[in-house]
């Protein structure tokens, strides 16, 4: 079987990423993509790094074209743009993965109080499927729209699901600290990411502002069965890839790491993408560089009757474009490692 | 006026990095540098950005020759180092800036439970002064034995001061997450400050079990009025140099990030090397990477009704060698700047 | 079918990069690693990156217990150790590929004045085979000892083979100034491999000294039909992974950039894993990295008569592991490209 | 006595490092700044690190408005821009220092065909004095318009003097492979500037084409009383300050290393800015960071008859703004290390 697939947005650096990606995905076909920027250039030109690999030349967006020659395709773009690709593919009965916000939360009011832009395809929001897969398999299974996760989102989620799941600790306690590699902010260029203004530098930005606050909100809001609100204030680190989130919570009850980690491998036990490390062993974004995986670290503080949770990503792939490439993996029934196995380059 | 130094332990990054800092001190006389792993070597061979400024060479520690030579002695050494040279340099009435740990917990019991370190000195405790001048100035004048702070309680209890004394937030509800340069680790070899394993790498560590923890709460403790416990996190960043502590506490009162600005603005109005950022700017290591500034900056958030305190230091300047030179010039009645003033390099 | 491989030496970067690169070899089963360090330690406790994905112990070296379980063994440790390695699996008729330098130089003399070690294997020099697959292919096929190539002179005899072969330069003029990352200089401690003396750092080292000389030289001789000496400087980056090697050669006719590229393209027609750039294109460590593509750019300064070659490799890859692995392909008969394609990661 | 100076661009990174530098200077008062990006800002929102060190603000150039106000004026912008200032200044009779590269070759034919750009200061030629105080400081004593040398002239010339002075070395043999942090690039926004495309990452650039060839070419051929060309390739480092340039030229005689240190630590004997490294030791760049000087080590290869000279700068110092202050302190009459003088930042 093979399926058809195309990419919305191939020279962003998630569209790239999902060109590398699928480059090892013996069950798709990439067959168009497109770059406002680089329409008419082959892609590697505008990434050596793929010469030899991919022989494909970018092409400005012609939606109608696009979808009838795809199955499958992939919105990598800034919110705002899915909406008008998603209601055409709608009718066109194609599947769409949309790596942007606009068809995360569920509540379009919410969408256009942080994101302040006009939601024009509201009618799709009941379809769309929140793609975290290991949360929401069952649904993404027969989605024609998927919402792939913020990357923030991802590795908070991840980390938060099972203590929320099982009442462990007060919702209203949740302080989130998160920091993100620079490819996290795409390749745009601005002055905050020059190379002599992030390396050997480290801030917060957007503290409690940041676009990805009520995503997190409303899905552990779900999973804890009440709203909630949390801090969550990102960072940026002197490094390329990787998230580290560093969340915590006040525990309900006097329970040891080993407790809590046992809650944790249970319920991710099936889950070959999220690993649940061993007592003292706490993640480092190294060692999931380039993998799909979602490292989780657990210590009690019995002083401060908190638990803290460490939650390793790679912002590109799990946090981006590998999630996607999962997603796209259960939406058409490939296994759901296809393409996505292996460790990561280390060091 | 000139005052004679000496440095024990010279050859680590807080020892070299005094002796930076004092090359501009045009009140100190640098008479003697000791180096275990160095001795009987120039200085300049073992750091040689130093040739042509310091024609000194480290000798084995002697230490009643040492102490006869100088008025002030800085203690750059790791913890239990500095007990026997503070009780002899009591015997001969010299001064002595330990920046290790050794001296900056009022009850031995606590720093022997966390440092697991016998304490040979008590009877120094009571009279040692915690050298954090912007809260103990006075005390730090007339002082024979000065405890340099740790890096990270520096930036913390700077960060936490006008909150808690003005009563603002509660004292059990603080988290610290904090974040430092590799250069805070010294320059002991070890797989851990492998250029392989902490570049393009980003990990929590000691997360709940960091020493510097009791020193952060006998000092927010008694800016409080009440014993406290506090949630605090280390993680190292993949750079040389800064430290950035991201600081939570939940408000009593909803107070504005304009109001809360004005009480520290007020707190430090006369301290110079304090600098409460204005609104909407939050502090960046780099800006003040190779000075003796702690950068503020403050954001509330009222959804959560909690404040963000940013505290951005160099962990060698005011972390370390800076605020060391600070307590020597409050000590031996130099202007408090002298030899720590100018803007760092940037970018 | 499937080839029954050791490593020796598995806890260093080249080894566990072996590793790496072997997980997704279909035609191998890894069956003993070595250790000296951390023998009896899981591997993934050394290395977490590869939790979930290896679950072999380290053990110490058997060597008799070793050469019977496989078929190949790879040797992965600073030179010296391979020898006693290699009369034993010779004895024992299993193939050994060595990624040290004990076998790469014809002349035990050579080897002996330039690494002031004795070789104690000489009767094997004679069958070794210089591992380095575009140039010897045919030999490396029926070889039971590969001499796989250091890092450098992979970079560089690449970068002249078609230019030596052509005549096209003189042999006396080759000046190299290579460049590279930290992770080539191993996992060892030394104050040089301090994250805080790497980083935001950049030097020579070992000028006119380095042990790469004579293995270059020999082979550029080989290739040009006569001796020669080449004057070689390597340098230290402040990154991970990646070498540049910039090759100066005067041209004894004056052609143009693209008639030497045009010799390249030619001399590298059937070569997957050499990549000659496109005119105007020039290498960048980063497109390569992961992968085992040497890429080539040309430049020829009419100006003063020289041709400019850039070289691009992963130290660890090309430059070590992923060759060591083209060179098992070569010998066991599997596909040359296997568990060695795809493109790298970007960025 | 106080000299009142101006700044035209000070936002740039060169720009900024005067104010910093100037900011330490007793004799220098800076009255006016200009920055095009910024008119009308305060230059601390452009650059927070200088909070309460610099109360100016930005102002729109209004060139006879800042003449009429200062003794000297630093041009520090692209170059073409400071032809018309020169020519004002020169009338209105004002001091003139450029760091660009308008005034830098006598030769205006040689400057139109590199820089495409049309000389429309010609007449002023005759009387620049190419800023590098090392070789011209008794013309730059009475100099009204200096021409402020390029980051990788200097650090290429002052490794070259001696030799070529002495008729040592080949002048046609010269090859010159320097390496520079990306900070010498300004801070002008591109896809090269960006992090994530330069951390992690090593290239050559402009490559036999960059434009101070010919600035290179110009004063080594002066210094060897002939006309000589150079190899010179520029590479960009994954690090923000810094250059290191690696030499190479042809010995005429079998000169040792430690007579070839002789001829450098005589003719550099007076220069405080020029540091000689001892016999064994070799440049990095960080030992400069931060500061005016030029280091050398030097490394005679017997084998091949050449001899490789090192060369490290800040190029953001010695490589500009530095050595436009030395510049202004040898105009003015200061003492030349006014400002300049102290150890760098290590590590």
């Amino acid at each position: 079987m093979t399926v058809k697939a195309g990419i919305i947005g191939a020279t962003g650096y998630t569209g790239v990423e999902l060109v590398r990606i699928l480059s090892r995905h013996p069950g798709v076909e990439l067959v168009g993509i497109t770059s406002r920027s680089y329409a008419g250039m082959p892609l590697w030109e505008v990434y050596p790094h793929l010469y030899k690999y991919n022989g494909m030349t970018c092409k400005q967006l012609d939606l109608p074209d696009l979808l009838d020659a795809v199955e499958v395709v992939f919105v990598a773009l800034p919110h705002g743009h899915a909406m008008p690709v998603a209601l055409e593919a709608a009718q066109r009965g194609k599947k769409l993965i949309d790596l942007g916000a606009d068809f995360r939360l569920e509540d379009y009011r919410v969408y256009e109080a942080w994101y302040r832009f006009t939601h024009t395809a509201r009618e799709l929001l009941g379809e769309a499927v929140y793609g975290l897969p290991e949360l929401y398999r069952e649904k993404i299974k027969g989605a024609r729209l998927v919402a792939n996760p913020g990357c923030y989102p991802t590795s908070i989620i991840l980390a938060l699901a099972p203590l929320l799941e099982h009442g462990t600790v007060d919702p209203g306690s949740i302080i989130i600290d998160a920091k993100s590699g620079a490819s996290g902010a795409g390749r745009g260029l601005s002055p905050g990411a020059h190379f002599c203004e992030v390396n050997e530098n480290f801030k917060a930005y957007k503290v409690a502002a940041h676009r990805h606050t009520p995503e997190i909100e409303q899905e552990l809001g779900r999973l804890s069965g009440r709203e909630l609100t949390v801090s969550f204030t990102p960072h940026l680190l002197p490094m390329v890839r990787g998230m580290l989130s560093t969340i915590y919570a006040g525990l309900h009850n006097s329970l040891t790491s080993t407790e809590i980690r046992e809650i944790y491998s249970e319920y991710y036990r099936d889950e070959f993408f999220v690993r649940v490390l061993p007592e003292g062993v706490l993640p480092q974004t190294k060692w999931v560089a380039g993998t799909n995986h979602c490292d989780l670290g657990i210590t009690v503080d019995a002083r401060t009757g908190r638990v803290i949770i460490m939650s390793a990503v790679d912002n590109l792939v799990k946090g981006a474009s590998g999630q996607a490439v999962q997603n796209l993996n259960i939406v058409c029934g490939f296994p759901e490692e296809t393409a996505l196995d292996g460790p990561g380059l280390y060091p």
